[in-house]
């Protein structure tokens, strides 16, 4: 129902790989949220067996409650996959070889240099009266129903091609059907503050929004993302709304606000370097490389780092990252002053602009009454001109590891816009 | 039915987060692994809305589809935690203050150096008749209701607190109900043989199985899992024909099998440096930290693992790791010459008696005609007796980054193994 405030979606999961654990469901989340930007509101999310007569059900009770399904999986050249078939039998269709499928799957497999078999031609077998879209990714082409205000979307099961399909080739026809123009939403993503201090700096400005404009909170670790949408007359009008409103926030929130969409920490950090020409190296004691493997999973990162030494141990922070023995006797591996030489230590090094440095106890072992399990030091910046900081953090040893590298990447970034 | 061979169960996912995608579900995964493990057989999921009638509904249908229904979520102390309301309704029973309860959640709340509060007081209003196990983690108590041969499982929804009821609570009391004690199951771990190969080597093997023995594969990205399971006509007669056949399939494939159960391959690494007292550092070029990362993520890995140098240019290579000059001219950083000198350079800087090296193209970019994206060589060992390996991978740049680190650290599980 185009431009209603109520496109309410079901979600059928199909798949036995899913109800034994051998596949992690990632497409749920991913898909939840593409709706929810979309305006849409999954209502059901269903997960079930490579059996005829479950995903009929399962179809059944969905069209009764949903205005789209989307379904994934089930749709390669097995046995075990009748997504199509029982499309057809829903739709009341006939299961016909569809030339154009057959082209492409030729056509993909071709350009993997391999051939088409009997099983590919299988899966050109298709319910008639359907819309097929190319799988660029793959050989499972995405199928679309329609009926009265209803939609169905069947989508391979493998989460690159469903992606694909979904955002590039389904998403045009559902905004032409069930997606309002009239709805804008955009995201907002803060670090280094919690949600609650965030709703408290909100809080005069969620009190005058309007009731056009909606706001939700989507808290991570050390990320919150904040996820604006609104909703008017026309197009150009919620687009308006939306930019004055979040121009808005962002000045209230000021540069706790790292980016939009889908960047991430590392890659905003990143983006900052090569545009400063600026190097960057680290020195990680407890968070063991983590930071290192954030920054190099940007692609590009060579063009601004340098490298990491991971010192795991006191004689590696003195003979590697020149830590003065009397630091370490006097204020300990983990204190500020520690950090401070280890990042001197490893910009010198390695003769970069800036530098990471942390050291901290990820626990379980290791702590002590003075300095308990979860306390990290951080310090960034150059040699001579840097900023320190200490933690104290309250989670399991991987948590406790994340958490102090994201927060030592946004304290650099911090600094970076503060320079 | 306790001893029957399907014991079927509907798992429900209660909370608006997971269909807004706020939350990931990670529990649907490992729940249907555990009762894998325990023999039953999961026939569906579906993730609910915190709404009345949808819950009710679901769990009604639930009743009518499996003998056993695990809830997770809805157990918290606020107006949309509505799971307790809607099982008093489904069993027809009254809502009464629990002394017990409230005497747990007062007890965890001290703990935490906490009071507790009227929420926590509604939190301990539950459904007459029912079964509730202690949360040691948090507030929220798991349920138990029975009536004739099935059974409700109510959960709280975070997962450490629902991993540690069921396994630790819950598992006793189904055990005594659903489980049968003739199925005994172990699953062996490989690595560094690709699941076509393992099937291969295991076509006799599997040819030759009884009845009563199942086989399965649950591939990963270096790793496989293989699932055996044993029934029998009794306790001891599943546990001897499980004993035999995960013996046999263990001398089939040698040092392929890293482990049992859930362990890991860092894991697994880091008990045989703890056994015979060596020391490790690490050499990284394209995985960038991320072997340094696995290897710390182990609790008590400073007791071998000294440090790495993440060096992420030629410069750092060769001024940090001493790789020649001649050595990155005449074959290039990433050559199996260059990780050997690496090794050696590493693992004289940091006075270790072994070392990890490794060079790549993680991608996008960097390829070329003779080395295309996802060239990688490995050198694992001591500087004078070491292993070298070149892999061509064919991932995106983070799984060609996890691929090569997991593969790295087997490499050097498997020089231990046959030193």
């Amino acid at each position: 129902m185009k431009g209603s405030t109520n496109t309410r979606a079901v979600l059928l999961f199909i798949g036995d790989e899913l109800l034994i654990g051998q596949t992690e469901n990632t497409n749920a989340g991913w898909m939840a949220r593409k709706l929810v930007e979309w305006g849409i509101e999954t209502i059901e999310m269903r997960t079930l067996m490579d059996d005829r007569e479950v995903i009929k059900n399962a179809f059944e009770e969905a069209w009764e409650k949903g205005d789209l399904i989307i379904s994934t999986g089930g749709l390669g050249p097995t046995n075990d996959d009748m997504t199509a078939e029982v499309l057809a039998d829903f739709c009341r269709a006939e299961l016909e070889f569809n030339e154009e499928v057959f082209s492409w799957i030729k056509e993909y497999k071709e350009k993997q240099g391999q051939s088409v078999n009997s099983l590919h031609e299988k899966q050109a077998v298709l319910p008639t009266g359907l819309q097929y879209f190319r799988n660029e990714s793959g050989t499972a082409p995405a199928m679309l129903y329609e009926k009265g205000d209803k939609v169905i979307v069947a989508l391979p099961g493998v989460p690159y091609e469903m992606k694909e399909l979904l955002t590039d080739k389904i998403y045009p026809r559902l905004k032409e059907k069930l997606i309002s123009d009239n709805l804008k939403t955009t995201t907002l993503l803060t670090a280094g503050i919690p949600e609650s201090e965030i709703a408290g700096q909100l809080e005069d400005f969620e009190n005058q929004l309007p009731k056009s404009l909606s706001i939700a909170y989507l808290p991570g670790l050390v990320r919150v993302r904040i996820r604006l949408s609104a909703r008017a007359d026309s197009e150009s009008k919620a687009e308006e709304v939306l930019q004055k409103y979040s121009q808005e926030l962002q000045s209230i929130l000021g540069d706790a606000v790292y980016g939009r969409g889908e960047e991430t920490l590392e890659g905003v950090l990143g983006g900052l370097l090569k545009k400063n020409n600026l190097s960057l190296a680290t020195a990680e004691s407890c968070t063991g490389g983590y930071i290192a493997h954030l920054i190099t999973s940007v692609a590009g990162s060579s063009d601004y780092y340098k490298g990491s030494v991971v010192a795991y141990s006191n004689e590696i922070k003195k003979g590697q990252l020149g830590v003065k023995e009397s630091t370490l006797e006097e204020y300990g591996a983990v204190s500020e002053e520690t950090v401070r030489e280890m990042l001197a230590g490893v910009c010198h090094k390695f003769q970069t602009d800036l530098g990471i440095a942390v050291s901290g106890i990820a626990g379980p072992g290791g702590g002590s009454e003075e300095k308990p399990v979860g306390t990290v030091c951080v310090a960034v910046g150059r040699p001579d001109d840097y900023r320190l900081e200490t933690y104290q953090l309250n989670q399991n040893r991987l948590l406790n590891i994340e958490k102090s590298s994201l927060l030592a990447i946004n304290m650099l970034r911090l600094f970076l816009w503060g320079d």
